[in-house]
């Protein structure tokens, strides 16, 4: 049994907290609203998932000390935009040597860095890792089999939150590939959007899959240019939740490519969507980072055609198409 | 303008036959199906593919030599039980260097051989070649945008392969890697069992995306241990087709995996589904190959045990999330 802190209540921090409760750990929620807190404290449910229920003895907190005193994990789930603000009010609670499990995904607008990135920047003192994978919050709370990778700097990190995290319904591996498991969860929601954007267009499923697959070829070529390894875009974090976001019906990002494939602009688009789109500023940045890295990304450059230079959605796919003509991978030689 | 003859007229080798034809090329397409040649003949009509119209001037025989004579270009479209038999039959209209593009997939069962390794075996004075990827034939049919790979032993016939192929909706990728191009495609409907199995079982998108990330993981274990090269098995032909297969609606083989997740028997299920399922006997060949070449393939067995030893699909899912915890990439160090 463990002590975890769960920073950040939103849908992914609710169904975590309650597999980890599940699996036997002590359990407080810390959120930075008030209403949330009291919501879950009266009717122990949360409004994104309304089938959970959350249990009498967890904990729920607006006090950051109360949620990491004396915890043997933190988990952060915020959204990208707080991670740095809510590390820089962890910092005077955070422990030398305590493992924070980032949770959320996304890139710094203006550094560009990675949400661990940052972590490590304003937790110095902190053994900063990362869970991801394919892993649609609603399911991981009824229970559905799902599978993550936990990234760690040392083996032993790695496999201590795989003993924390695992059971019967949620699979956990390991890796020491940090930096590739968040770039692929930071960079999948542009491919979602083109994605969209296909479907939108009325095309088919041979159309999907050869995005998401040559999707995955150009985060891979970026991500191991930023220093990622080759592989972890092919496994969980990778490629699977690439298939699960372009899959899913209820893909924000999906979405609104759906409608700008329709003919939709971009502003019309997230009108309709009337959330954050997230790939829409994932698109500036990957496409802020292949320049920076010098790495092709033919579909991230027209995925911003699209949304910023007003090019119809067709007009890109055709470019997509009749690009010069090209080998599948260039590491593999001709004998 | 290329002389092109397709072997073949399933739904693959015709809707080949139109893009071909529609790329300015001149096609005759064989059948070993009297039946077949007239229907098309008179109708210019294909039953698999009802909204396809044959162009007028398209040949169609039943005399192998005048499909094979004078032809810079020959693609094999036969199932894959037939393609021995058929290269037979080829041998003696087959000029030195003829390039012949296999489009089929499958194992054959007795000799665990690619039908490429076959088409080399029987047709030895042949440039034997392959194309692959995410391609279900009633969209291409339809000219939604699909993207495919072609491999030859040489940079010169692939890109040879690639000129006659590519068009504004149909974009060709070249590799040298023949071996794990076929072996992606041979092996994927075993994991298009499993996949359907799981919706059966009523889970969901976050189980799907599992199956397909450590599926393509133990194919490509096996593949390259045969001699593929991992990059293909993250490629249009390896994971781009996997999740095509997984995906559709219109795969026996999930269609297949569905009744038996429900709890029906293999014999209940493929009575049901009435046609072949091609999984059931890539199964049997994946596990033999597993053991032949000594690699580990806990879903393929899985898969196996459900289908031949009567376990209960709910059980082999259990087993599968249980089993030892583990690195995602054997192969990537901790520093």
């Amino acid at each position: 049994m463990a002590k975890i802190g769960i920073i950040g209540s939103g849908s992914w921090g609710m169904a975590l907290s309650v597999l980890l409760y599940n699996n036997g750990h002590e359990v407080a929620v810390w959120s930075a609203l008030p209403d949330e807190i009291k919501e879950m404290e009266q009717t122990h449910r949360h409004h994104t998932l309304p089938e959970l229920i959350l249990p009498e003895d967890m904990v729920f907190t607006q006090d950051l000390e109360e949620a990491m005193t004396g915890k043997d994990l933190l988990v952060t789930a915020v959204p990208s935009v707080y991670v740095r603000s809510t590390a820089k009010r962890m910092n005077p609670f955070c422990r030398y040597g305590q493992v924070v499990v980032n949770v959320a995904k996304g890139i710094e607008e203006t550094t560009l860095m990675t949400l661990s990135e940052i972590l490590e920047e304003e937790l110095p003192m902190a053994d900063v890792a990362v869970l991801s994978g394919p892993s649609h919050a609603e399911e991981v709370s009824k229970g559905l089999p799902t599978t993550c990778v936990a990234g760690a700097s040392t083996r032993k990190t790695a496999e201590y939150i795989q003993s924390i995290f695992m059971s019967e319904v949620f699979r956990v591996y390991t890796s020491p590939d940090i930096q590739g498991i968040e770039l692929g969860g930071s960079l999948k929601n542009v491919i979602a959007l083109a994605a969209g954007i296909a479907d939108g267009l009325g095309y088919g499923d041979n159309t999907k899959a050869a995005l998401i697959t040559r999707g995955i070829a150009e985060i891979s070529r970026l991500g191991t240019a930023m220093g990622g390894k080759i592989q972890t875009f092919g496994g969980l974090s990778g490629i699977g939740d690439l298939i699960v976001t372009c899959a899913s019906m209820h893909s924000r990002n999906r979405r609104a490519g759906i409608l700008m494939g329709q003919g939709k602009s971009m502003e019309e688009a997230t009108k309709e969507v009337k959330m954050v789109v997230e790939g829409i500023y994932s698109a500036k940045a990957a496409l802020a980072l292949s320049e920076k890295y010098e790495v092709s990304m033919p579909i991230v450059e027209q995925v911003n055609a699209v949304l910023f230079d007003g090019k119809s959605a067709s007009e890109a796919v055709r470019d997509l198409m009749l690009r010069d003509k090209t080998i599948e991978s260039s590491d593999i030689p001709w004998e």
